[in-house]
């Protein structure tokens, strides 16, 4: 069942339901749709959904709401950010320009919630309870993009903001993403609590991965330029345990690091690096990520799911937890 | 009761529901939503409500998710119009940055929905047919917006493009408010449409009425500086039908001073505005207003409204479509 997921999100997103006219203003949402990725959310959504009923393929639509909206953060924070790739691809704000691409994704955000207007099987409070947990953790996902443009030109960032800022921009929607399945489904305000848990733990751990592969992953199978984060001086929870941590040489060696202007990449992904290890941070954050990880396997014990939903759903976090890219 | 319609929307705004944190994305919300205007759109669809039923006060959250909409239109078309001021303050791209005006609109949107959310009398099936409409309306405002931006860099427009641009960009959404109204009230769907036309029309005539009050506006009244249209060259409802009409030496003067680089402005406006009344726009202008004014009080007939309903929403009506400001 599983695996029917994606190959019906696919279809749906192949005949995503848009305007015509103008064209500047639909072709980026088609473009950016259809440069793919692993559609988690709405898979996520789609298994959280079959854990309860199995006729999933109605709330197909509804669950690529998150996709769309997941999207349109991107599209925009992609003109914030300046960034030129997207999945390799040209962005839409390079591709055709600002302008198009605030437009742009402002009707992909509209679009987005008719998606979610689709679900006709739910009473009304129910649907405006979704539509509230949706606008409040929307709301949410900007906050944590405000964090991280305001981290950028901040000296420090406490541990503490630092998990805020990711549980905000990314974690929340993931949780989301399981919490509307079970809604679409018709769980009780406690279930729907424990799903969205697994969710938020699942994106927390997700994005510290994030960190520590852009520091150790293998560079055969990790997307991006290992190193990247330590080049642009980002600061991760890698970074910012280590100035936490660092005393001393470490720490002048830290500085030096920093501050250094046109430094050699080479060396200074090593230095860093090194320092990493030696300073016990790429233990201590894959003792965080798998905290998270565990937090989540607890939380699929409280929802006393059937052996057959329950196996299915560890498996597939399982995967998604085991990814070295 | 038309005039307890803007303190009450007033009194709600004044204590909208927004997050806190971080403050750049929830202040410039604020701040734009406190700049004052008419709130003619969220008034219409309280008029309209009241049309029907007395308990409009119930409805002013729904209402006002109308005007949240709006402003977040001003927010982002501020910035990619390039606009200093909006209601003569600092744009909010201008006063924070652009990244804050994308960001801030976008929780606008997302906060809009949430007032949608609040009207609770519908049933499902009535509340998505709105949510529906007010999607649809959303789109096309963006739709507008991208011709608008798309005609500035085209050298002919037709009168009927226009007319399409500013249907798009400013009427659908009087139309909308108007119909609003009626579906909140549970007119059927006949009803709703006639209420959608008498906003549409309205729209229409008050837009093609900013086109002419920047050309024949008295200075006094007038907000903005009479003849702006002109010296920007701007293809408004004048200009374009002045290109379809000039012929011979008038067709040359006005190409003259389209061309002009750099010309005085008081000259460059004190002709074109000249060569437009010599060619009759000004009348046909202020005849194609009156049609669209005038087939709006045609619909209100079809409504069949009691005497004193029909009064109050001709007298408001009649208030709109005589301003010189």
């Amino acid at each position: 069942m599983i695996q029917e997921f994606l190959p019906a999100l696919e279809a749906e997103i192949k005949q995503q339901s848009l305007g015509d006219s103008p064209q500047e203003l639909y072709d980026p949402i088609r473009y950016l749709m259809q440069l793919g990725g692993k559609r988690i959310r709405p898979v996520l959504c789609l298994l959280s959904y079959s854990l309860f009923k199995a006729d999933w393929k109605k709330v197909v639509p509804t669950a690529l709401s998150i996709e769309i909206f997941h999207n349109f953060t991107l599209m925009h924070d992609d003109i914030m950010d300046k960034a030129p790739l997207r999945r390799g691809k040209q962005t839409v704000h390079e591709k055709w320009n600002d302008n198009i691409a605030i437009l742009s994704g402002d009707v992909m955000l509209v679009n987005a919630y008719q998606y979610l207007n689709q679900c006709q099987h739910l009473s009304l409070g129910e649907y405006q309870h979704l539509i509230t947990r949706f606008n409040r953790t929307a709301a949410e996902v900007c906050e944590g993009q405000q964090m991280d443009m305001n981290f950028e030109s901040r000296s420090t960032v406490t541990v503490d903001e630092y998990i805020e800022m990711i549980r905000l921009k990314t974690s929340v929607l993931i949780g989301l993403s399981m919490e509307m399945g079970g809604i679409l489904a018709g769980v009780d305000t406690a279930k729907a609590k424990i799903l969205y848990e697994i969710g938020e733990c699942i994106g927390l751990g997700f994005q510290l991965k994030d960190d520590l592969l852009d520091v150790y992953g293998d560079p055969e199978k990790f997307g991006k330029q290992v190193g990247g984060d330590i080049l642009a001086n980002k600061k991760t929870y890698l970074l910012i345990r280590a100035l936490e941590t660092a005393q001393g040489e470490a720490l002048d060696t830290l500085n030096h690091w920093l501050a250094a202007n046109n430094p050699n990449p080479v060396e200074k992904v090593a230095a860093i690096t090194q320092l990493y290890t030696d300073l016990g941070i790429r233990n201590e954050t894959e003792a965080k990520i798998n905290q998270y990880f565990d937090q989540a396997f607890q939380a699929i014990d409280q929802l006393n799911l059937q052996t057959a939903q329950q196996e299915a759903l560890g498996k597939f976090l399982a995967g998604l937890v085991d990814r070295e890219v």
